[in-house]
């Protein structure tokens, strides 16, 4: 059940993981992280911003990188090193965001360096970055 | 309800926010992410790894740092412009972090430069970065 | 599917309802609550307290008697209109609390008055408290 | 990262906090209390009510003021000792409620009275009551 090694990524490979993001994750992200701020979690202020509607919090749409680099590529064993993340447009409730990442190089001792994007269901960007990851290794014996 | 807006921050303000990471949080952010990487959900795998847990996903102690920025500093109203995070340390099951965030710079345009960290119970870093974010200002009427 | 009317309630009519109490309660209610006080969530500070461990939210206990009004006595169709709790032990992770709630009295127009306790697994009393509820009436056709 | 003591209290002193309240909120309710009174967790039930729709919990407004109580007035560390809370109209999903606690009366040994209202963004008040707290104090070293 190991993802991808080293060996079996290529500058190039790319994997997409798609979500429909729902008040529930919202919920569950303010849970995890003590964050409510009221742009996120009060529908009246929101309206009153230039959002003019309630928005995901911005980890939101990085989780599914998270969850990309964790199941697909590379997968299972993956080790996360550090992750950029720059938030270019809002999410909102409903909204099916589209997390996507792509081995941009290769680098020395495991490690692979990865563009990472999230764009929303019209298109647009809502979340460009880059991360760098430990390759999976199958398990010592 | 506002946070602090950008003339009420100085270089060298400070909060933090502390909270013990559990078995909850880790299910919760697979329900977000979709993450079901074996080293966060596996106990079996993760016995055979380095790290001989189960550890925390990255983004959960990232989660922490989003919550300081939109409760306490600079609060309410507080519009995340990027993130960049190293792990640095695993976080375990039971683990308490404390996340801090610092404002470094105040640049223009409303802008603000915070340096971000998270360290568990005994002192150890789990992550290392730093965020801009635009601060509050009062709705539009 | 309807709970026991007004003419079906007796003075000294009393039900149970018994959970146990876990971390997961505690997540969720910071979800709903937006309640991270550290008593609660941090388990190094709860330690340099008096009660030494983290404890659940008083409104975990409370919630229990809601369920047992919702549910059991006089069950579905309860409007709850009051509640007093008074919270007399903290209740930890990891115990099985049992909430009672009996009826006092019938008052006037469809009203009736219970007394609410919750109690840990050794006996002792968590939440001592009073509800007034109208008692369920089959919805008009 | 202590809440305001006794000391730094002063009667008239108040917080709020809004949270818009989601099915979600219901849910994870539910979840907690055992409590699936058809009012609200059935919407077919519901609409035969008086109040025609599926409304929240009475606990998950008064969950609001807990996590006033906890998070900013008087703030982390807290100890919650009694509340009274009265239901005066429903809460419904989508609805975005204010929870405001005032400090009404400081009374001996590190106790303090506050007064606890919930209002919706109609500005219709939803729930009334009472708590008593003890302020926090820094851990004893």
């Amino acid at each position: 059940m190991l993802g991808k090694t080293y060996d079996q990524m290529a500058v190039g490979d790319s994997a997409t993981f798609s979500k429909t993001i729902t008040e529930t994750d919202i919920t569950l992200f303010g849970a995890i992280s003590g964050d409510f701020n009221p742009a996120h979690m009060d529908a009246e202020y929101a309206a009153t911003t230039k959002f003019e509607k309630r928005i995901a919090h911005g980890m939101i749409a990085t989780s599914l990188i998270s969850g990309l680099l964790g199941m697909k590529l590379p997968g299972a064993g993956t080790i996360y090193l550090d992750q950029y993340v720059k938030f270019t447009a809002p999410v909102y409730i409903g909204d099916t965001i589209t997390a996507k990442v792509e081995v941009v190089e290769k680098l020395a001792r495991n490690r692979v360096k990865m563009i990472t994007t999230v764009s929303n269901q019209n298109g647009v960007s809502v979340l460009e970055g880059e991360a760098n990851i430990l390759a999976p290794r199958a398990p010592k014996l």
